[in-house]
């Protein structure tokens, strides 16, 4: 009865922590756009206007594919997780926080990457936002692998080692993009858009050593 | 053992993603209001100020549709699959990230379709963002029906003909508009208002040649 | 076999329908308050300044109670749909658009309210949002209602007609409030807020008559 | 059957209400960022320009906190609950529109706290909003727990008194933020910033006198 009282419970509470995050990445994605806008002095060009506006663009797809890589990586987490303790939960609301601050700093260097004296601020607030989103999901992840009584009894070594090895190297990226932003601000921001695709590239792709009929149920997300 | 886990797996992936599409296609449809706005300068005459806000009206109401109707299509996608694999969730993030996107297309156009410098371009690169969602879910779905271990088993023949036939034809109605937008850009966005409200017709619509007693089943959402 | 699909299609076509639709309500319901603002001149006296806006806090419940009931009544009738048909759907669309419509005519309305020229048509243009959305409620109650295969078969007579006489009457409330705006706009709003208050605790109450242990099955929503 | 009926219609209703108000969490939590901004004269040192912006954060991070907290134990309430009765729906909205309200008192803080004829006016109006979410979640609770039938049969009288015990302080750490934003309002700011992260940890932290095995089913939410 206990046991039964505790996995209806467990996984209430996954599935509430799941919903819930989606809808902060749901809404955190498509608030970015909100930021984009084509001021009407540059309304005699329009095709100029909207070109001109192409670091809302890169902001816009760096930002929503980061998202869209984290959104894939804690669903690969999430799904392996019995009970979300007190830690996980909090650590989980820490990155939705991060997650939803992120329109801010991304605007912020759509508006100032071609202003000299403020673009390498904008650059690297940017950059050290995304690599503590990062940071962070790699945490929650190795608290949950760390702490086997967390994951589900099916889940086995060699899946724990493929999602640690996933979710671990994005920081590299962004650490690159942050310290190019001193010399090359705006080179900095390609730096993070590639970054966030490598990420989302690896979070879904199946590894390349598995045999065909057992991929889809391998690839982490 | 592994067929239940893989079952398992597939069931939420496909549940989870359809919960994050459906909270993106919420979000996206409902900031579109947040563009529309009468002036005070406007209040002498309110009647005439909020008449006078038309483009607005038609933008939100062609964007909403096309996500409503978009909506219906994912829908009847998505309730086919049995397995996300990596290209469905790739394709499947790229229509989000357009579907975010719209939201800027609809108030470009709003405002700039009265600016004889700048309605043409406005109402092209509008209607080019409709299309690309067109195009994105089409693909989308041809990527499902040309690997049928993604879809579930007791989806026939027919119904992936049904759903080709009509995910595709979108496309020409948008491609029209965009080429009417050249000559006449009001009249290219009341072309766009008519494709998306025939899009949503068609994808809700049960076949007429169905019999009575099985029309449930047979729509496309 | 096909009865065992047609059901499985179905429920999940009122879930997404639901899901989706919740999603809407409450993103407009949300979106109200970005619409409230105190200007900066007003920081000198700020209580002042916060009171003043009434307007908008006038708006924003009368608003968030309208798409509260509406949510309730929205509830009790999809609780009780089997199939949802193409007119369902598409009625479902319309009633959605108006709804995330609703914070535009809202907004209107707190910033016209005190402006002699422009009170009525704000007042009556948001009474007939308001109408509007009452009345696309209770035409797709009354799709359903005269389609009994699309209603479960536990659905009893009496808890249709229940339903019936509980999305009814809200009417006659806004349409007083429409006619009020003509002579005294201030008073119109009120009697909106209260019209959408005394829906709202309609649409959640039992009916008196009911028996205690059968409380809960019985209310709408 | 009447039995079975019940017991259906109670879980969609408890799991669209809790589906319905995360939404409203989420999106709530969201949009508290779009208010933080950066003006361009604070371009020329654009650290100090972000370092400047100060009080959305605290402002940001204590509502985000507080929604956080506040999810936890909604969470922890509905998860407790087998019929959502009349009173406990209305003030499950009253609590929503609350929580969507909060974004205006934050903007209001962030704006006013440092302006010395507003500052004292704008924090009292932040922590009452604050403290009225604690009054509101707490009176949902009692609610719940005065009627036993509204909760599932196997809650036991200790997790009704360790909830009890878990919602009710909140109320004082806003009560002492309130009075001293008489005389040192930028201290009282972080008085509610210290209540929420008490009141977040206080929500998920499993009781110390509990053993091992059994702390997963303990925690409140």
């Amino acid at each position: 009865m206990a046991s039964k009282r505790r996995a209806v419970g467990s996984r209430w509470d996954t599935g509430r922590t799941e919903a819930f995050s989606d809808g902060v990445f749901a809404i955190a994605i498509t608030l970015l756009v909100l930021d984009i806008n084509v001021p009407e002095s540059d309304f005699d060009d329009l095709w100029y206007g909207i070109a001109h506006q192409w670091p809302s663009y890169v902001g816009y797809v760096t930002s929503f594919v980061t998202i869209g890589g984290l959104w894939l990586a804690h669903h690969g987490i999430f799904r392996r997780i019995q009970y979300a303790d007190a830690r996980v939960t909090r650590l989980n609301l820490l990155l939705l926080m991060v997650v939803s601050f992120l329109p801010f700093p991304t605007r912020l260097m759509s508006e100032a990457i071609r202003d000299s004296d403020a673009e390498t601020a904008a650059a690297v607030f940017y950059g050290t936002t995304l690599l503590a989103i990062s940071i962070i999901t790699w945490a929650l992840w190795n608290t949950v692998a760390r702490n086997r009584e967390l994951l589900k009894v099916e889940v086995t070594d060699e899946e724990v080692r493929t999602i640690s090895r996933l979710t671990a190297p994005n920081i590299g990226g962004y650490a690159v993009g942050i310290l190019l932003a001193r010399l090359a601000p705006q080179a900095a921001v390609f730096a993070f858009l590639a970054t966030s695709i490598i990420a989302l590239l690896r979070a879904r792709g199946a590894p390349p050593e598995e045999s065909g009929h057992e991929r889809h149920s391998r690839t982490i997300a």
